[in-house]
């Protein structure tokens, strides 16, 4: 199975209680590549990146089985950069700089060698454009997921709407499902969104976990308690990497394996956070992995007989 | 097997974005009891009330076994009195009325037909009034378990720290355990609270669920996803009950045990929060505990295999 992964490809700037770092490679198909390709290979990326983003960071992608075809290098342009400080509850951040550069111009097309994907993630895009990766599809994808932020539900909502009918899943924060909705309720948000359009749905929580969504049925996996978040920048994009990283692995989008896709996701998501950027990401082994999700089993198993 | 619970029992007027609610019987002790008289008889009532507290609500709690022994009525004084009003988010309240009343006087004493009880429960008093509960007791309990609040901390933290060198287990919130330590993470907070004392933790999160520590283990329970909650009131001291409930009920305290215990109280703690006050609690049968408890499992549950 392939994995077609759309988004940015960038650079960050980030300041945590924990210290700052003046410039890291980021970008949330970056996150989601380094996430995935520990479950499945190729991950085909489609982004834009100016002349300015390494070689190095590249090679390192390609040597975990990531496909650079749909990466346009725009020469003499810049990557996209952004710059925020996080607030010392780590779930809340100031955006200091957005400089657009070479996305002011992304119009990503799937090459050839992509087609017939059986899986497509969507970064947080305008509409516009995750609509037209869509239809640039000559085979529609077994599962289509997508992320958005509330900057598209301000100024584009009649086109995210329009793209929710397309997409399989959405993938948001608990603060963009209530905005998407107008609706406090995590529950009754949930119901509003799946008849927007997706059949699935992931409210990300931070801290606080993850909730999905599909017809009647629910299933919650909680973060990992940490003893520090270092820096939550990108656990977004992993969460989103790990999971469709396992469904393409598997093959399988049954709610059961999504269940199994949430914790992978969350696993991927905890070690995210534990050094700047993608950093830890680049360190950690399957075995990592899997002692992480064993963890995971332990803080939330539990067997209770009822008499 | 019994359970002693100390704390209010006391009237309530509450205001959340549902509708309000001018005067309900409420109190710590009075969740407890309705939560703990599902699993386990006797549950031993430690409380003050004034003459105007409904003979109909103590004999509701009497006829689920619910001993008033150490229940002292003040002729001619009032129960106590909160008033308090919910924003829309529901995790946050403005107190409007405080009215100490009875418990002005509080000065609890251990009747003999409680002694030799195994688990008490010591609900949010000052911790001068929990530390001589603890005393009076002939033979320690296998259990002791209290509840605090911010209030304590900032107005009689030397003596709250005694009491936590005498009790196995804290039941706050998040909020309550970074105050207690001035540490932000909440994993830290443990190691630094489990350090002042209480052998067992748990931090409960409201709508995001519950935290149980020990040694170097940690549990996490969701909350249930719910449509809509509709009054929050008394739903941490539900949870309290139904955990001490139901290790009252097995007599087992071990960390296995314990995490069917957080179960069992945050599906009583689902319920509480249905209806005004402890309505919903008066009207939940066996098998309506055992269907939540059930949606519990389902809620979390998964199978993954580690290849």
């Amino acid at each position: 199975m392939s994995l077609i992964t759309v988004g940015t490809m960038a650079f960050d700037a980030i300041e945590t209680p924990f210290g700052k770092n003046a410039r890291i490679v980021g970008g949330s198909a970056t996150y989601v590549a380094y996430a995935a390709s520990n479950f499945v290979k190729p991950v085909q990326q489609i982004s834009i990146i100016g002349d300015d983003f390494p070689e190095e960071e590249l090679q390192e992608l390609r040597d975990r089985g990531v496909h650079m075809d749909g990466v346009v290098t725009v020469p003499g342009k810049k990557s996209f950069f952004w710059s925020g400080r996080y607030h010392e509850d780590m779930n809340s951040r100031d955006t200091l700089v957005t400089e657009l550069n070479v996305l002011a111009d992304f119009d990503p097309k799937v090459p050839d060698s992509y087609q017939g994907a059986e899986f497509l993630m969507l970064g947080n895009l305008a509409p516009k454009i995750q609509l037209n990766v869509i239809q640039e599809m000559k085979q529609r994808p077994r599962l289509i997921a997508m992320d958005t932020m509330n900057f598209w539900m301000e100024s584009a909502m009649p086109e995210l709407k329009i793209v929710l009918r397309y997409v399989d899943m959405l993938i948001v924060n608990d603060a963009e499902a209530r905005q998407l909705t107008g609706l406090f309720s995590l529950v009754k948000a949930a119901k509003a969104i799946m008849a927007m359009g997706p059949r699935f749905l992931i409210i990300k929580k931070g801290e606080h976990g993850a909730l999905l969504f599909h017809d009647d049925e629910v299933f919650f996996a909680p973060a990992l308690p940490l003893e520090d978040v270092f820096d939550p920048t990108g656990a977004g994009d992993t969460f989103a990497g790990g999971f469709m990283g396992h469904l393409a692995k598997t093959g399988d989008i049954s709610f059961d394996n999504m269940k199994r896709g949430i914790i992978v996701g969350s696993a991927m998501a905890s070690f995210c956070v534990e050094k700047f950027g993608p950093t830890r990401l680049k360190e950690v082994t399957a075995d990592d992995i899997h002692t992480r999700i064993r963890q995971f089993k332990n803080l939330v198993n539990f067997d209770i007989e009822l008499v």
